[in-house]
């Protein structure tokens, strides 16, 4: 199924437009769960049972798995596995790379982690995306405008009368209809307006509500009738204390999880 | 030891501006290695007694070892650790992240695995740089002017009367003096020497010659006094055949390094 269709299906059979960040951070999961011989991907584990009927899929970024070394990226691969088939598995990757490097990381993470989409940095240009734009239902989220303070530091520069993210949106656009999707921070959706409205259905990915704070009926006004997603991952993961017991944590999990998804819904 | 000074030092000591990219891939080393344990391991344990005394260091692409999984990342720390203590480290990553992620990329590869050095990519800011830049002994090498042919599509946009390129290795520059290097791809050398000839010894990492291919003379005519190093990676490791016996193999690449070394030295 290529990637459009899957997404549209699952936000629609979830009811849902929510994806769960799994940054999971050995230093901030409840301290019980250290008694585990991989304490990631339990964590992991109970964290999907909890959020998995209040979200359209997962979003996996692998710095927090790369710091934890061969236990994390044990708990990266069997944490892929464990999600549904039908939720979207997102892999926040970032990469951007020449062309060899690029095909070396979508065998990586399309092949043999099957996730559906991953993100990716547009500064080194074409060939570093277009490798991963080979697998018909896969898709490449590029950042456009990310949520961080130093996000204006280049990506607000003018070039004739487009901002620098203005000109990666129209050419990544160019690059293939079907398989590229924006990053675009809760903060700057107002910015691409002039795009979602256009309804061309470009699948955006929406980090920095949560922990990063954002507007969300500001937000949800921006992003028309695009297939959007809105990240959440630390508000989510982290909403039980450290000291609680295992169901009393994971059911706060589930109740934030549970509330965040109906506002997005009764807003959107 | 700042960065800095472990770089000049290691230049004038090992006689040599070469770094070798290990960038090894399973499908591509000679035959008689899948008897290993761990054949990427062996592999790069050879290559380094083969060419630590014709090079200043060594260049890890990440892509490369996330490809191979488990195996890869334990090949990834062992090969790290036996790099000689002397020579350079660099992580070839290209990176960027918001604040939060930048710091676990920090931990994950300058506090757990040793590496002097990584390759950022610069698209998200200022924040996502600086977590690189807290530890005095490490530099972190910002994505300039790339080797790639997709380099152009947005690094070469003007915004006023400067390349994206060249605001971002100001601004960069600006961020830190000791601790900021730039990649530049060996052909688009001659676009950086108004920063290299104003003898400010900014470290520079150049691929692009090798399998890449590009004229060597022009590229040394145009880094100056600064603290360089070209890499080259699948001409030097794969400089035998796969069907090689394995001394056989070894000793092209010993030569290969050895010939390659020479001939920076000597235009140099």
């Amino acid at each position: 199924m290529i990637y459009k269709k899957k997404l549209e299906k699952v936000i629609k059979s979830s009811k849902s437009n929510l994806v769960v960040g799994l940054d999971t951070d050995i230093n901030k999961i409840p301290l019980c769960f250290l008694k585990y011989k991989n304490p990631i991907l339990a964590f992991n584990k109970k964290i999907i049972d909890s959020t998995v009927e209040n979200c359209a899929g997962y979003k996996l970024n692998l710095a927090f798995y790369e710091a934890a070394g061969v236990r994390g990226l044990e708990a990266l691969e069997e944490t892929v596995k464990y999600i549904q088939a039908d939720r979207m598995k997102i892999c926040d990757a970032k990469r951007g790379d020449i062309g060899n490097t690029a095909e070396l990381y979508a065998v990586a993470y399309f092949d043999k982690l099957d996730f559906d989409a991953i993100t990716l940095s547009p500064y080194m240009g074409y060939d570093s995306i277009s490798p991963f734009l080979k697998r018909k239902n896969k898709l490449a989220y590029i950042l456009i405008r990310t949520s961080n303070p130093g996000a204006d530091d280049f990506q607000k520069l003018k070039s004739g009368k487009k901002f620098l993210y203005e000109i990666i949106a129209e050419k990544s656009l160019k690059w293939s209809k079907e398989q590229i999707g924006f990053v675009v921070g809760a903060n700057h959706t107002k910015e691409i307006r002039k795009y979602t409205s256009k309804n061309e259905n470009i699948p955006l990915l929406i980090p920095g509500i949560g922990a990063q704070g954002n507007d969300l009926k500001n937000l949800l006004n921006s992003v028309g009738n695009n297939s959007f997603l809105i990240n959440a991952s630390r508000s989510v993961i982290y909403a039980g204390d450290r000291m609680d017991k295992e169901n009393i944590f994971f059911k706060k999990v589930q109740q934030t999880g549970f509330f965040l998804n109906k506002s997005i819904e009764e807003i959107a």
